[in-house]
């Protein structure tokens, strides 16, 4: 999508063929500032300090740092130290792991002298169908927002969304704003509610942001009004992202996910979660009690960023001086709360049966 | 209750035996400093701009607010004027306009030459029956603590409040805070979730503050962190207060209240609201439909204060620039998702029903 008028990717191999392009995405929105990643080193704190986020930017960017590491020592052990240092950056990311797994299983079998150029081939072909995977959950959801804008006699269709689940958190297009774009494009009148998303403010910073350099009407709520919009009509259809999803179809997503989930079932709000294949962990069943949630760092709470007038970016504190703080980065929306998924295949309930019902070689491969 | 040790009421009269004192909450957590009122304006400023906030303070600083009035002018249309005046500043505070109604009907009646030591005898009594009110809710807010106590062999009683009900919203003790203090004051340990409450943050500034000041144990959370802590049975007991409720029971209380509620009926966590009578507004009883809700400056949503380095407050910028934000400052909580109210009469269910049970006069006022 667009920064400044100018079509731009998430991340991206420079002129020079080999050293990785990203966004700072912790200075945005106050500074637009792109990093250089020369080595796998560089990729794997890109990823853990959060540089990079969203559950596909992370895996290729996890993707790259396998082949920068490949630059350096192509061997079996470089391979393995690489893949377990990309992998221990992010516990909740299933995204991250399974770049990781797809990059070892394509260039263990190879010689030592292929590795290196088959990664970044491979690397660049992560991105490249991230796109299209985005691109496609765009059209399948538009359905969903074009039937919405049918019933609205020409008003703006009212879209609530939480946390970043756009094309910074992806290659380009993004999961739960692809709809969204494509709706815009197809001049379809579109509002977003965006959710703050405390404590990183993904919402007010990123979502925002991206919104507003694509043109889509926005405004920027605190993560307590949603419900309040909900119980006054104020809101037709939620999308989210997610970090993670069960074979039965819970949903792993940014801390807060969860009680939009509730407002919206309690006022018969449509509640769908966008996702690539890559998200759904089948391993698992029941989210609540199988997903570990990452706690962070208290002062991610206890202190926030903000630009002063004259726009220095500081850092000030926004709690009670000597108060503990608890930072839970996630939280988990049972299956039972979500309207549907929105994929790349299409449309599904959020269960197992809904899930199976669009990747029907997962049934095969589990009997 | 305590601040530095030394113990402070919210409100009181000075020295010369006129002029009022509060304390600025704007500047908690940040600084301690309190600001004299020497006129009506003065009060009505204070109410206003938020300088005192939670029902009850409003409502003891309005009546001061008619105090000073007649310190200038005794007549009827002074009072009148005094009244209208201060009736504007918060449209959804009952608390302030019971309080106005209440001066108004003693000062009306009497003499020009009576109404300014009956205005300030009566601010005064508004003042020691909060107090009393709120010593009171603790009192039987205190058996639910002591009930869940008895559960949880020597571990603290998990208790998670939003926004601030505490004594810096009253005269003293606070509402959703007294049984807390009075527990803590028992020796039943007590832990309390504190919910940030953006966006002005009244959790993580002044609950924080006082639950500090007072030795209680607690943490600050993000306000979309309590669904998990609930799932996950981090939570013992809700308690918050509320600014409105309807004679059915339900409750208008800061932004968020309705989402917490939702995720405490979702896990069958006891979900409590702790008020005065003065905050029950009979004459209502829909609440998502009848109560009006407040919008405030979108500001507050995309700037917010806090420290840097060193210790001066600064305002900092939180949002992508150029995009609007909406600031609704209250949410409406059906009374199907509150266990039950507490009150200084007793506890009681969330109804009609209830509210008569504990107020049986109201049924009579209105037969």
């Amino acid at each position: 999508m667009r920064i400044n008028g100018q079509h731009t990717r998430t991340i991206w191999v420079n002129g020079d063929g080999w050293s990785v392009e990203i966004i700072d995405q912790t200075k945005l929105p106050h500074v637009f500032e792109t990093v250089t990643l020369r080595s796998m080193e560089d990729a794997a704190r890109a990823i853990s300090d959060m540089l990079v986020r969203g559950a596909p930017l992370i895996g290729a960017t996890a993707a790259y740092g396998v082949a920068l590491a490949m630059r350096e020592d192509t061997s079996d052990a470089a391979l393995e130290h690489a893949i377990q240092v990309l992998g221990a950056t992010r516990p909740t990311a299933v995204n991250l792991h399974w770049a990781l797994a797809d990059m070892k299983a394509r260039l263990l079998p190879l010689g030592a002298s292929d590795r290196l150029d088959i990664a970044y081939e491979r690397a660049a072909q992560i991105c490249d169908e991230d796109v299209e995977t985005c691109r496609l959950i765009g059209a399948h959801g538009l359905q969903l927002i074009r039937a919405l804008a049918e019933k609205k006699n020409g008003d703006p269709v009212n879209i609530l969304t939480h946390c970043n689940a756009g094309w910074l958190a992806c290659i380009d297009w993004g999961t739960a704003t692809s709809p969204v774009y494509q709706a815009q494009a197809e001049g379809i009148p579109v509002h977003v509610w965006v959710d703050e998303t405390r404590p990183r403010n993904q919402g007010a910073f990123l979502t925002a942001f991206e919104l507003g350099q694509e043109g889509v009407p926005h405004t920027i709520i605190v993560d307590n009004a949603g419900g309040h919009l909900m119980q006054h009509g104020l809101v037709d259809f939620c999308i989210t992202g997610t970090d993670r999803v069960t074979a039965d179809g819970d949903v792993a997503n940014k801390i807060g996910t969860y009680l939009k989930a509730l407002a919206a079932a309690d006022n018969n709000v449509p509640f769908y979660v966008a996702l690539p294949h890559s998200t759904i962990d089948w391993s698992l069943s029941d989210g609540v009690k199988e997903i570990p949630i990452e706690e962070r760092n208290p002062a991610e709470v206890t202190a926030m960023q903000g630009r002063v007038p004259g726009g220095e970016v500081v850092t000030v504190d926004i709690a009670a001086p000597g108060s503990p703080a608890a930072n839970y980065g996630f939280d988990v929306t049972p299956g039972r709360l979500v309207t549907g998924f929105v994929t790349e295949r299409g449309l599904c309930d959020a269960s197992r049966q809904g899930l199976l019902s669009l990747y029907p070689e997962q049934a095969r491969a589990s009997a």
